[in-house]
């Protein structure tokens, strides 16, 4: 039950808050997620339901790399996020926030309620020194394009934004793609309803201004077209604009695939059909399906927060545990302090030139 | 070649001004759209070329409910708008606009470029009394809903906008669709990323108290998925994000179509499961195809304007010929006008009393 590094590793390893009692099929999914993501360079604490995290863990209770933390309460999915955490002090999810911001743990994992992790998150862990306000960061599956996918922020964490909140989400965005996802220099666009520079309204052109001048390697303007052929690695949007797209996005996702599964069960000839279909089928859902890049991040925070989808399965929960240790070992909370701290820098330095 | 009623009518049909040149396929297409939408009431002038255009119309020239005008010139598809304005006074474009801006038409239907045929009918028709944006609407496919599509607005008229305009595309809306499209009393909502009255930023919380007493049907928030259950019949939003959703959705529906197609292509197996699930594709494109319902529209100007599809085949110019003739025949501009000055009223009747 310590948090100090395993003898083997030289190195401090990350310890990542897991909230075991997030998500549909929680602590089950969970624990065998975090079994399967276990590794010498992290340590993971499993938060929730001690009894019955410990009978799922069976005999790897007390093994290395992981660890159980008691939690009394349950946030529930479609609760409401600020009534919930007003009532449920010792819920998971707000223990797991709290080891972050005792420094007991550098990542926090969830698959459980949305608005109640962001929110929690934010309220309990607190702001990194320098960011004016967090962004969720949600990957987006591309088409026919150079990458696989690219990163939108922000998809939701506020509802009305400033130019300058723009311009440190493509810092964020910029070196979480860069440290965590091995993207050299990520091209950074800004979502815009045309690609020419001066469309769009005050806030994107603005923003544009700012993310122009930021040493980030700025391609302008995207629009969805684009982003979902890999035009840009990191794609920057308000929080208003992100969460329209994101779930327009898996709406007619959702559509399609529901047209066309009621399709075939009208039909003898069209169930053959997809049967013979079936490779591309599943070929497709991976495409369309974002828990294997680990889910959504919530950047900004004192730490990383990685949200798993609700419904995710254990190499969804293992993938997102993953990136968050990744995310801590590679220093992201202080390279984007670093990234923001030099822009700033450049700016003054720009102002006293021409001053 | 004169814009008088036919004697055959009793009341003036409507006079639609169609863009000949305009679209992938004009003239052709654009003359056996016409031909097909020929009907009693309604007149429809075909405006481009006039010598093609009358050898495509064969023995059908002079003859009743179509006229044709020349027209020098064409904006090409990929145009710039504002240069093309600018140099193409003679377009089939323009002159189809100034008929309708003189009072010699009364809508404009056009499968041309979509920038310049906005643009171009709002310098060149002008704003409707009364309006101070206008907008354009776009009907959206819905799934497993009590409606079969949903009217959007505005999808990018304008790149930034105040409460009051989203206040008046509740009017538009509401009106063409009980006017033209037949609903009863439409539902009205307004886009937003929760359903809760409160969510969301400063301008749908003030579109929001506006829309409350419009003296429309508002229902309040709606989210993209209840939007495409079919929740409201009526989705209120402001250019940037209309335009962002409207090209995400037709992004993702276009990589899922091509990944299924690229998967089929590479295996014999797939080939045959495609074969026998034809049916299903079929109604599938029938649904994500928009052309169905006869393009998308501008709102607000002297006359109603019809978009069509660039791609647009003769059943899709011949069903925007009969929105726009529908548009005229149920007096749209008229009620529009007037449900906004109602509201007006009330809104100076309640200042009134609480005065």
């Amino acid at each position: 039950m310590s948090a100090s590094p395993s003898p083997s590793n030289s190195e401090r390893p990350a310890v990542i808050a897991v909230d075991a009692m997030g998500g549909d099929d929680a602590p089950e999914v969970v624990v065998r997620g975090a079994l399967a993501a276990v590794s010498g360079d992290r340590e993971i604490v499993l938060v929730g339901d001690s009894m019955r995290i410990e009978s799922l863990l069976g005999n790897r209770v007390g093994g290395p790399g992981i660890r159980v933390v008691n939690a009394t309460q349950v946030i529930g999915m479609d609760e409401s996020p600020s009534a919930a955490l007003d009532k449920k002090k010792d819920s998971s999810l707000l223990v797991a926030a709290r080891l972050v911001k005792q420094g007991d743990a550098q990542a926090l994992v969830s698959a459980g309620n949305t608005g109640a992790l962001m929110a929690g998150s934010l309220l309990t862990m607190g702001r990194m020194t320098g960011i004016r306000r967090p962004a969720i960061a949600v990957t987006w599956p591309t088409y026919d394009a150079p990458v696989d996918y690219v990163l939108v922020l922000d998809c939701g964490a506020n509802a009305e934004s400033k130019p300058e909140y723009l311009a440190q989400f493509g810092h964020m965005g910029s070196v979480y793609m860069e440290r965590v996802m091995g993207r050299p220099t990520p091209r950074v666009g800004l979502l815009n309803i045309g690609g020419e520079a001066g469309k769009g309204g005050t806030l994107v052109n603005h923003a544009y201004a700012l993310l122009e001048k930021a040493g980030l390697n700025f391609v302008g303007n995207v629009e969805p077209t684009g982003m979902m052929r890999g035009e840009v690695d990191v794609v920057v949007t308000d929080g208003f604009v992100g969460n329209m797209i994101l779930k327009t996005g898996e709406s007619v996702a959702e559509m399609i695939m529901n047209t066309i599964k009621a399709g075939v069960a009208r039909s003898l000839r069209a169930k053959i059909g997809a049967w013979l279909m079936k490779p591309v089928f599943r070929d497709l859902k991976r495409k369309v399906d974002h828990s294997e890049y680990g889910g959504a991040l919530l950047l900004g925070l004192r730490g990383p927060v990685v949200k798993a989808h609700g419904r995710s399965n254990e190499v969804a929960i293992a993938n997102a545990i993953k990136v968050a240790s990744r995310a801590v070992s590679q220093g992201v909370i202080a390279h984007i302090g670093q990234s923001i701290q030099q822009a700033a820098a450049r700016e003054g330095g720009a102002d006293a030139a021409s001053a």
